[in-house]
């Protein structure tokens, strides 16, 4: 294997020291680079994008191409484990993810078998070793998945929601076969990220989008206890050198205290928590991982740099921080703005690590 | 005046002793109930309705016809002042509201006015006066506004939104506009509250439904720094009681102990902080309202008393709880389930009165 010419990002993920705040922004290799729209053009759907890993590596590098960022993220989609269960993904132009068959009685629940991940998510470590290959020890590669309850909000509504009113009616009235489903998709999730591990990713990213729409019970028993499921369960060292597991739970702000003894590495953290308050919460037993409000990559330059610099100075000194957006960047921002984002972290950074 | 026969919210809300916990529902006159479905219909479009003093206080009352709720709220839209402003509200069928004439640049900004509540917004008033006469003293009618910040997503995106990149780039990059607007949009608030108490309305409720996705530096200098200022302006007390100010931030549970502190009397709290957590942050100085997640209201009767049961030994013994859901209850829910919740409010709470 080869060494890596920039492990900032896995030495800040391991709260070990680092020259400057590495950074790397949600969403990345996405819809706001013009050459991203041109390969996914070239590719025909979303889907066959996800499942073209020579594609998926082209994508996963663009951004790397343009900005000096200190980690790739696999590209790939968040529902590849249900789909891989047989429910039927696919992508209704304009309207997000859906599912064929969604999961919605004690039948279909039951029915849910955990996929052979090299087998039936071949395709993933097909592009995970490739994007390994291209990347030739650049930068660290991250690989990831969706929560279980994250998952289990799409298998069972078919997919996105605004009211959760399937996955929650079945939450409250059949806590039991919500339950069942759960526990398959966390067995799915464990094997698919160890796959992931052994194809080549360096660090894992558990992304829990809808866990802040629970309640804290139902948070804790819905959603945390699978993740920390997940994370007992993963290869937690490869190529010599520890993986670090990152969990991030969109509004998940009030739990902090408790997702830091979830077992991960580090903890993502949206905007509406300050980190010098996220990190009194999680008492420096794990890195942060945030927390810019991706809007402002609307505003100017000049701005960018100062709420950059913000963010910097609320973490303040020391290990453990890993700068991103709180949430994907949006397809309709400039990406020169990113780019002043990126240039701004490492240039405003290095005091804070003397 | 009429002596009032049910004054649980009122004393509820100012921390009085009562007999069993106060309930009542967001949106609780709403979709959810074929009679106003009926209602709606023959008002033509859901602005006449709200624009029809006979028509919204017929919507208004019909929940209390069906359930022992211990108050009303005044039918009415959130965007009733926007409108008054000038900048011409109306409903794309299935779509939510939008604006024919959004506040998109500094022109438009500078032109905005405060509307004279008792002649722009007259029939929000008539409303309220026709309402109480048919109440004839059974509960109290709680009168609503927008919060500035929650106004002005809508004003400057002209619609629903999902990114609030318009109102957020406005808000990051030019902060001296959003603050003018803000500035305005808060003296409209404040007299239009103070109308409908004037008009009749017993307690006022703000409602600051997208605070919860401002960082928090930007909630506090773009929301709750303009509630504050509209509760100062509030008369607080008509007819020779107090009227009590509820403020509710969706999402704004890392923000309680704050909030709970901008002079209100009673703060809203969703489901994603527990009751007995949030009395601790509020040190019991405010009162507490909520905060029942409505997806409840999909399960069956057994499951939702249960739920119910939990959140009052949540809150726990002594005065300043008022039940209601965590936001407004969905329009899909069968209307029996809102009569379980309402029941068992009054069933199982008196043991934490005495």
């Amino acid at each position: 294997m080869t060494e890596l010419a920039n492990d900032r990002l896995l030495r800040a993920l391991m709260r070990q020291p680092v020259d400057v705040t590495p950074v790397w922004m949600m969403r990345q290799a996405g819809r706001y680079l013009p050459e991203y729209r041109e390969t996914r053009k070239r590719a025909g759907s979303f889907l066959d994008l996800c499942k073209n890993p020579e594609l998926a590596c082209e994508v996963t590098l663009q951004p790397l191409e343009r900005f000096p960022l200190d980690g790739a993220i696999l590209f790939s989609d968040i529902l590849t484990i249900p789909d891989a269960m047989g429910l039927g993904l696919y992508f209704a132009e304009g309207e997000g993810p859906r599912f064929e068959r969604p999961v919605r009685d004690e039948a279909a629940v039951k029915a849910l078998g955990v996929p052979d991940a090299e087998q039936d998510l071949g395709y993933v470590m097909d592009a995970v070793r490739v994007i390994r290959r291209e990347l030739n020890g650049r930068v660290p590669l991250i690989g990831f998945s969706g929560s279980p309850w994250t998952l289990a909000t799409y298998m069972v509504e078919g997919g996105t929601t605004k009211n959760f009113a399937r996955c929650k009616g079945m939450l409250y009235e059949r806590p039991d076969l919500m339950h069942h489903l759960l526990s398959v998709t966390a067995d799915a999730v464990t094997a698919y990220l160890n796959a992931q591990i052994r194809a080549g990713v360096q660090a894992v990213m558990l992304f829990d989008t809808w866990g802040g729409v629970l309640s804290p019970r139902a948070y804790e028993a819905f959603s945390l206890q699978y993740m920390e499921q997940i994370i007992g369960g993963l290869q937690r060292a490869s190529e010599g050198r520890a993986v670090p597991v990152v969990l991030f739970t969109k509004g998940g702000g009030q739990w902090l205290s408790r997702i830091a003894k979830s077992g991960c590495d580090a903890v993502g953290v949206d905007w509406t928590t300050d980190l010098a308050d996220a990190r009194v919460l999680v008492q420096d037993e794990v890195a942060l991982q945030g927390n810019l409000d991706p809007c402002i990559l609307y505003a100017s330059g000049e701005r960018i740099r100062e709420e950059v610099g913000r963010v910097l100075d609320s973490y303040g000194h020391g290990p453990g921080h890993v700068f991103n957006l709180g949430h994907g960047i949006h397809p309709d921002v400039d990406p020169e703005h990113a780019r002043v984002l990126v240039e701004a972290v490492h240039e405003l950074s290095p005091p804070y690590h003397r």
